[in-house]
This record gives structure tokens, C-alpha cells and sequence, in this order.
């Protein structure tokens, strides 16, 4: 199964698609959508649409997994990320891809197996599980990479977390 | 000029349209886009996202103006409220129609001429100023013509609000 996951935001959007087959990772692309300052909030807007439907023309998920907004205290911003959401939740349904909604600490869990990891420990494990030369850069596109890690997981394996795969596999364990 | 005012909902989005030449209104048409509860947030996104798009085929307006959002305390409704504003504002923009945001301030001093004001002055205002039989229902309906009406009077009228406009009329004033 290949899942796109995404990492909202009005000025950066990261993205990251991985396959999850037969117990097994695979690394497909991750990288992020980036809108400039200067430009007017509705031609942001439509080029985080179009980019998210060219992301999925592209890959061909069978899922998008997303994660849930929580209020912070900058109103604005925070609108404008809820806005770029909404945009986002169009393009998938749009393409008939069905919606996973995660929240941070079940990301966090999934991946290190801690819910209250800190944040460079899930994307230390985006590059050991990928076995990818360094963590993917910049930070939004590694955390919409473990937002489809999360879904492929919580939605194929009775384990866990990801961590936990990792020690069975070490221990001969299932 | 015709002017479409949205009050952006996720269960109801209100609109109103009217049009404002030689410093007469013209009431063109009211109403609600409506989404069920039951559904699921995208689909509900794609029917105002799918309404909005045929609200502008249909009376053409020139431009769109909406609220400013606010954040209040129900977090998951204003959630859901900032996501469908995305996909109205993204409707607005591949129609190539210019978008204006008020506060509810600007729109209630633009309407009674006190920012103020009630909202149910705002509404009696609407049907004092388009000669209509009743106040226009439901609320939302009412509240985004209130907005279409401030975008016309603010743009057009050096006068500080509507009820001014409506007092020089009765004294002569210009």
C-alpha cells in the first residue's frame, strides 16, 4: 500500500509517500510545498491544491494520512494552516482517496514506540527505517513521512510501534 | 456593481448578493449552503467548495467579500469553520474574483453606523434597506448580505456607514 502523508501549513507543506508490503517499508519521495510571503492567502491556497493533486497524481496513494490541528496561540497563522487543511482535505476527496487523521502523540507513538518523543528522535527514525543517508530535510517534509509511516503501521501491524517491529525483528520475535 | 457576501460555516454557509449602482442597492438573492452532520468533513468541504463555484456562475458577481475569522472556544467547529473558508476562498480565486475580508466591526458599522451594534440590527437593517417583506432567514443568510452591503458601501460611498447615507436622504443631504 502506498500512503501520501501530509504536514499542513500555509508557508511550507511537507509531504512524504512510502509503501508498506508485506511487513516491509519502502521509501518512495518526501519533500515539501512551499508558497511565498508575499503572495495574497487564497494564491497560496490554490497552490497547495493543485500541488497536493499533482502529489497524488504522481504516486498514486491508496490513503492520505494527515495530522490533526491544535490551537496555538499565533490566531493567524493558525487560520491560515486550518485554511490550507481544508484545501488539502478538497484535492484528496476530490481524488477519491480516503482521509486518515492522526494526532502528534500518535505519530510520536507509532514511530518511537514513545508518545511524548521529542522530534528529532521520530525523524532520527524516518533515516534509520528508510535507511536513508541523513534525516530528510527540511523537518516538514520528514514529519509528514512519518505521518504515512504511521498509517501504513497503525493500519497493517498488530504491533505497537515501530519500534517495536524493529526489536522483534532483532529478538526472532513476530 | 453585484457583490457576493459569505458568512463561512461547515454546516451552513450563508450568502447574499446584491447589487449597488448610483448609490442604489439592489437585492438580488439570499440564502444557506447547508452540509449534513452526518457526513464525513470532506465531503461536507466539497459541497460548499461545489456551491460557492455555482454561486458565482450564476449572478456573476464582481467581488467576493467574507468575514474575518475569529477564534472561539469551540475548537473543533472553528477547525472546521477556517477549512471550508479555504475552499471558499479558493473557489473565489479560480474564478479569477477578487476576495475582501471585513471584521464584524467593519460590517456592523458599515450597516447601522455603530460597530456595535446587534446582530439583529444588522439583519433589521437588510430589510429596511432592500424593502424586504421580513428579515431575511435563516441568520447566516441575513448576516452574509450584511457583508456583500459593507463591501459595496465601502467601496463606493465617501459616507461613514449606511444609516448615514439613509439620514442624508431624509434631510437632502448628498
Amino acid at each position: 500500500m502506498t500512503v501520501l502523508g501530509i504536514d499542513p501549513g500555509i508557508a511550507t507543506t511537507g509531504f512524504g509517500v512510502c509503501e508498506y508490503d508485506n511487513k516491509k517499508f519502502k521509501y518512495i519521495n518526501c519533500g515539501v510545498i512551499e508558497t511565498a510571503k508575499g503572495q495574497n492567502v487564497e494564491c497560496r491556497l490554490e497552490r497547495v491544491y493543485a500541488s497536493v493533486l499533482k502529489l497524488i497524481d504522481t504516486y498514486m496513494p491508496e490513503a492520505l494520512a494527515i495530522e490533526e490541528l491544535f490551537y496555538h496561540s499565533n490566531q493567524k497563522t493558525f487560520i491560515n494552516v486550518a485554511q490550507a487543511r481544508g484545501v488539502i482535505l478538497l484535492a484528496a476527496h476530490q481524488k477519491s482517496l480516503p482521509i486518515f487523521e492522526y494526532t502528534p502523540l500518535q505519530v510520536k507513538q507509532s514511530v518511537t514506540g514513545y508518545g511524548r518523543a521529542e522530534k528529532y528522535q521520530v525523524q532520527e527514525m524516518m533515516r534509520v527505517l528508510f535507511k536513508l543517508p541523513g534525516i530528510p530535510k527540511p523537518d516538514d517534509a520528514a514529519d509528514a513521512l512519518a505521518i504515512a509511516v504511521c498509517h501504513s503501521y497503525r493500519t497493517f501491524s498488530k504491533l505497537a510501534s515501530i519500534s517495536t517491529l524493529a526489536i522483534a525483528k532483532t529478538t526472532g520475535g513476530k
